[in-house]
């Protein structure tokens, strides 16, 4: 019987063949989604990828699955119990990703600080309408919060700094990471909440984080401050953010992630006027296919010929 | 007869009370520019700030000037006639506008990489409609090339290095500026702007780049490039650009100074969906006075002790 490799995520032609050849001298299948027959399931050995449809119960049918390869850094779409299995490897793309949220984020908080979106709808009209000066501020000697100190939070660390900005770190014990001013614990980060002229969000959503943004939070924020969520929805009370924006707690919301995802059409959170809304594409990467083949071919090389990986392995303690 | 120092930008009162002990004790007065009255600007030796009413027939009534501060980085306002005089000092705000100015140039890159306007414009309708991923761009890797090397052309350079950017420099002699990956002598400059994906205008106005930029050079540009303005006007072929953006020659337009300021109603740039145009704010800094006071107040110090500048003073033959 034929081990497969199931990919729920495209390569290049090239890339596909290159996996294909590797593959066939182990005597592994390669099958794209769509070319998978239900009685595949059950010799499916690696997952590339994701999709909406691997429940509990398909990967309950799978038998054979040794390694799952997620395309995203975060993995707490995989079910928990298979997340904890110990003969299962999980490998993300975490890395991949840091570039682009980041230059995203920044995108966020430039644009923000820089009133472009009043000088768009003043261009619209056609009308040349400088707005008060008073309005536009600097990242210069600001004080950014980062929740969350890997991949995706160390290179905002980098590009906040050269911005002029303070960039305080929240991890799991407070130990100190290049880049940082200064790293906190999380449990002891409200002192600094209370301070930050941006909040950021990007932490793998975890049992310790789950609905950790709540209205409590909210309040202890300046009410001139910035609310950005580039981890996982999860972690924020959307009801509770909504209050807060509404009753003008915080000055603004950015937000890509969501508790769920598509936000709903019925959302209140689309009819507020201080929320800026992006699809989940921070992470977006400008030739993702070559970067994503960077981490994958080497981890397939490895488990195909040792069972093991080499790259981005997730800790099933963790969750990342 | 007491001397006249002419303020035509405003500061804080409790500044204005510093700057008019300081002038008390050389016997000078001070007056804000909706206190003169037409008889004292012959006394006038002293200008802070500019006005469009100060023309170089009114210039020309005032013999006692011995000094203008300007309130912005360009100085090409003033009458050349009197840029040259030896016995006039001109000092501007160089350095200042900087960050700001960065700031804005990387919130117009980074809005326009990461599709902010088309995802602005589905949020506007309450629809959940993520960009075709190609759309997205990342400064990693990409070629910056930026005219002027000063203050502002420095500020640009590090932050687009720290994103990932190769940064060239154009000046007068491609004199080596820390920063910069590399400089070239304006001139020399066609063989980078044919392979730049961004290009940036950060000179003052000479003669030497009045109408620089033109359809022969748009034509250089590869058709994917962005061209942005933050110098002067003038240094642009306004009817080229314009006829490079219907045709596009190049992809997009970012101009935050133009020909002539304010934009008229009727300027056809306006109709034109490929630019952004902004009413000269990139310089606008958050604590203006403040910062502007850091240099005025210490010129005027060393100006009535002394009779000199500390700091920011013009070249009358350079310009800047």
């Amino acid at each position: 019987m034929t081990k497969l490799i199931a990919m729920f995520k495209e390569f290049k032609d090239s890339q596909v063949d290159q996996i294909k050849d590797l593959a066939h001298q182990y005597s592994y299948q390669v099958k794209m989604e769509d070319e998978l027959l239900d009685t595949d399931d059950q010799d499916i050995a690696v997952i590339y990828g994701w999709s909406s449809d691997l429940t509990q119960e398909r990967l309950e049918t799978m038998p054979a699955l040794k390694w799952i390869q997620k395309e995203s850094a975060g993995v707490d779409a995989i079910p928990l119990s298979f997340r904890q299995k110990e003969d299962l490897l999980i490998s993300n793309m975490s890395g991949i990703h840091a570039q682009p949220i980041s230059e995203h984020v920044f995108a966020y908080i430039l644009s923000h600080y820089r009133c472009m979106p009043q000088m768009a709808a003043s261009q619209a009209q056609g009308v040349w309408s400088p707005p008060d000066p008073n309005l536009f501020r600097s990242l210069d000697d600001k004080t950014i919060l980062v929740y969350g100190t890997g991949n995706i939070g160390i290179r905002m660390a980098q590009i906040g700094a050269v911005l002029g900005s303070r960039l305080i770190g929240v991890n799991t014990n407070g130990r100190p990471i290049e880049g940082f001013d200064q790293c906190i614990a999380f449990g002891q980060d409200k002192e600094w909440a209370c301070r930050a002229d941006i909040i950021i969000n990007a932490m793998p959503l975890t049992d310790l984080n789950r609905e950790y943004f709540d209205l409590d939070y909210f309040k202890t924020m300046k009410s001139s401050a910035l609310f950005i969520n580039i981890g996982r929805g999860a972690s924020v009370k959307e009801a509770d953010l909504h209050q807060a924006l509404s009753d003008k707690l915080i000055e603004s919301a950015y937000l890509d992630v969501f508790e769920s995802e598509p936000l709903s059409e019925k959302s209140s959170l689309w009819q507020l006027d201080n929320i800026v809304i992006t699809p989940h594409i921070t992470g977006t990467v400008e030739h993702f296919m070559q970067e994503s083949f960077k981490i994958f071919f080497p981890n397939l090389q490895s488990f195909l010929a040792e069972g093991v990986l080499v790259r981005n392995q997730v800790d099933p303690q963790k969750g990342y």
